[in-house]
C-alpha cells in the first residue's frame, strides 16, 4: 500500500508531488553550511510525516483522486488505508532518528520533539477545517488560524530542521521557522487559488471541486467578508445550501469570485505572507521558495 | 473528542481500562529501582499510544461500543474520529520527550526510537488483522505472527520503557522487552476468550462478536487446526459463509468450539507464554503481571 501511494516499484511511474517541505529544509541545511548527509534523513522524515497526512486527509476529505491516481483508501478501503498512514507516521519518525549517525542525541530529540509539536498542530488544523465544513460562516481569522495549524506548521518545521541539522541554535532557528511558516501561509493562499482556477493537470485533481463541497478557501472568504453586492451574496446563498453543488453552481460562484477580483485579493494576501520570506531568507533559501510557487501557479 | 474518548471532565463519570500497559511500565521501572517521578511521562506515553490504537481500531473495525460507551467515530464521524486519533499519537510522544526532565536526551531518544518502533510494528499486526477478514483461513503460525505485532509491541515496549527508565542498560533492556513481549501473547489469547465466552459486563464488548464477524482467534484457529471432526466441520462451515453470523449461528460455533475443547486449549496456550513470567521476573513484576491476568478473566 505505501507503495501504491508512492508509485514506487510495479506501482510507478507515477506523477510525484513537488517535495516542496524537504526541499526547504535541505535548502536551508545547505545555506547554513551542513552537508547535504546531515539532512537527508530528516528531509526523508518531513516528506513521509506529509504522506501520512495526505493518505489520512484523502480518507477524511472523500478525496478518490490525488495526482491523478485513485487514492489508497479508494483502492484498498477504509481500514486498511488509515492503518497505512499510520505507518507511514512511525516510519517518518524512525527515519527522523536514524539521523543519530550524524548528530547528537540531543540534537535529534529536539527534532523528534519540534516534528510533533507540528503532527499536533496539524490535527489541530485539521480538526478546525473538518468542522468548518458544517459551519454557516468562517470569517478571516478563523481562515488563518486552521491554515497556520493545518499547512503552515509543518512548512515551519521544516526549515525548522534544516536548521537544526545546520547545526543552527537559540534564535536562528526559531527565524527559521517563522520563515516557513510564513511560506506555508502563502503556499496554502496560492493551493487555495489553484484549487479553484487551476486545470486537472496541474493538481491532478478536479478544479472546482474546494467549491463543489463548499470549502472555505480564502477567495470564498475574502469574498463572503466584503460588503454586501449581487456577487458576494450570490456566493452566499450557494454556500448557504447545504449540498455539493452541481457543475452550474460552482460556475456561478466562480464567476462571483472573478467579478469581485477574489482572486487578485488571495494573490496579494500570498504575497503579503512571501514579503516575510523576501526580507528575511538568505539568498539561495529566498530564491527556491519564489521559485517553488511560481512552479506551483502555472 | 479526545476527553470524550477518555470519558473525562464532562463526559464522565466513565469506567476506564485497565491500564496494563502503564501498570507493567512503572512495575518494571519501580523493581529496578526507578522513582516513580521518573517513569510518569513514559507511563502516560504509553497509556495516550494505546488509546490512540483504541480511536483508530475502532474506526477500521466498525466497532460502536467501547467499554459500554459509544466509540469516538461513532459520535462525531470517521473524518474528526481519525484526525483525533491521530492528535493522541502525537500528544503521545510529546509526553514522552517530557521525559528530559528527569533522563538525560540519550535515554529519552531511545525510548523515543523504541516506542516508534512498536508502533510501526503495530500497524503491521493490524494490517494482518484486516487483511485476515478476508482470508478463507488462517494457520496459528499466522495467527501468532498476528498478535506477535498487533498486541505483543505495545507490552513489549512497555517492559522495555520501564527498564529504560530505572535506567537499565544492554542485556536487561531486551530481556525486559521480551518479557512484556511474552505477557502481550498470553494477553491477547485470554482476551480472544473473554471476547468469546466473556460477558457484556466484564469487556464492556458485546460477547460472542468476534465470531459474529469471523475474526481470527486464538480459539477457532487452533479448532479448525484440528483432525476433521463434526464440531470442527461445523466451525469451518459457519467461518466460510462470507457474512456476519447471527445469534443461532454464533451459538453453535461457541458449542462447536466447546465440544472440541477450544478454550482449555487457548487457556493453555497462554499458561505457556505466561511460563516465561513466571521464570524470569522479579517477584513485583511477576506478581503484578499474574494478578492483572486473573483479573481480566474474572
Amino acid at each position: 500500500m505505501l507503495l501504491y501511494h508512492f508509485g514506487f516499484g510495479k506501482y510507478g511511474p507515477a506523477k510525484r508531488g513537488k517535495r516542496l517541505r524537504p526541499g526547504l529544509l535541505l535548502c536551508v541545511a545547505g545555506a547554513q553550511g551542513a552537508a547535504i548527509e546531515d539532512a537527508l534523513d530528516a528531509a526523508a522524515a518531513i516528506e513521509i510525516l506529509h504522506n501520512y497526512s495526505l493518505v489520512h486527509d484523502d480518507i477524511e476529505d472523500n478525496d478518490e483522486l490525488r495526482r491523478g491516481r485513485r487514492t489508497v483508501w479508494a483502492v484498498y478501503g477504509i481500514p486498511q488505508a488509515l492503518n497505512a498512514g499510520d505507518a507511514l507516521c512511525a516510519i517518518s519518525f524512525l527515519v527522523l532518528t536514524n539521523s543519530i549517525a550524524h548528530h547528537s542525541d540531543e540534537r535529534v530529540l529536539r527534532m523528534v520533539r519540534a516534528l510533533h509539536e507540528a503532527h499536533a498542530t496539524m490535527c489541530d488544523g485539521q480538526s478546525m477545517d473538518l468542522a468548518y465544513e458544517r459551519a454557516g460562516e468562517v470569517d478571516l481569522a478563523a481562515y488563518s488560524r486552521m491554515i497556520e495549524a493545518k499547512t503552515a506548521a509543518l512548512f515551519g518545521a521544516s526549515s525548522q530542521l534544516g536548521a537544526l541539522c545546520a547545526p543552527c541554535d537559540g534564535e536562528a532557528v526559531l527565524r527559521y521557522r517563522e520563515l516557513g511558516r510564513a511560506f506555508g501561509m502563502a503556499f496554502q493562499i496560492r493551493d487555495d487559488v489553484l484549487g479553484i482556477w487551476g486545470t486537472l493537470d496541474a493538481t491532478g485533481k478536479v478544479s472546482g471541486n474546494d467549491i463543489a463541497r463548499r470549502k472555505w478557501t480564502f477567495p470564498v472568504v475574502w469574498a463572503l467578508a466584503q460588503p454586501p453586492s449581487p456577487a458576494r451574496d450570490r456566493i452566499a446563498a450557494a454556500y448557504a445550501r447545504g449540498e455539493t453543488l452541481d457543475n452550474a453552481a460552482v460556475g456561478a460562484v466562480v464567476d462571483a469570485l472573478d467579478e469581485l477580483g477574489a482572486r487578485d485579493a488571495a494573490n496579494q494576501a500570498a504575497a503579503g505572507h512571501l514579503a516575510v520570506v523576501e526580507r528575511h531568507a538568505v539568498r539561495q533559501v529566498r530564491e527556491f521558495l519564489l521559485s517553488s510557487l511560481e512552479l506551483a501557479s502555472t
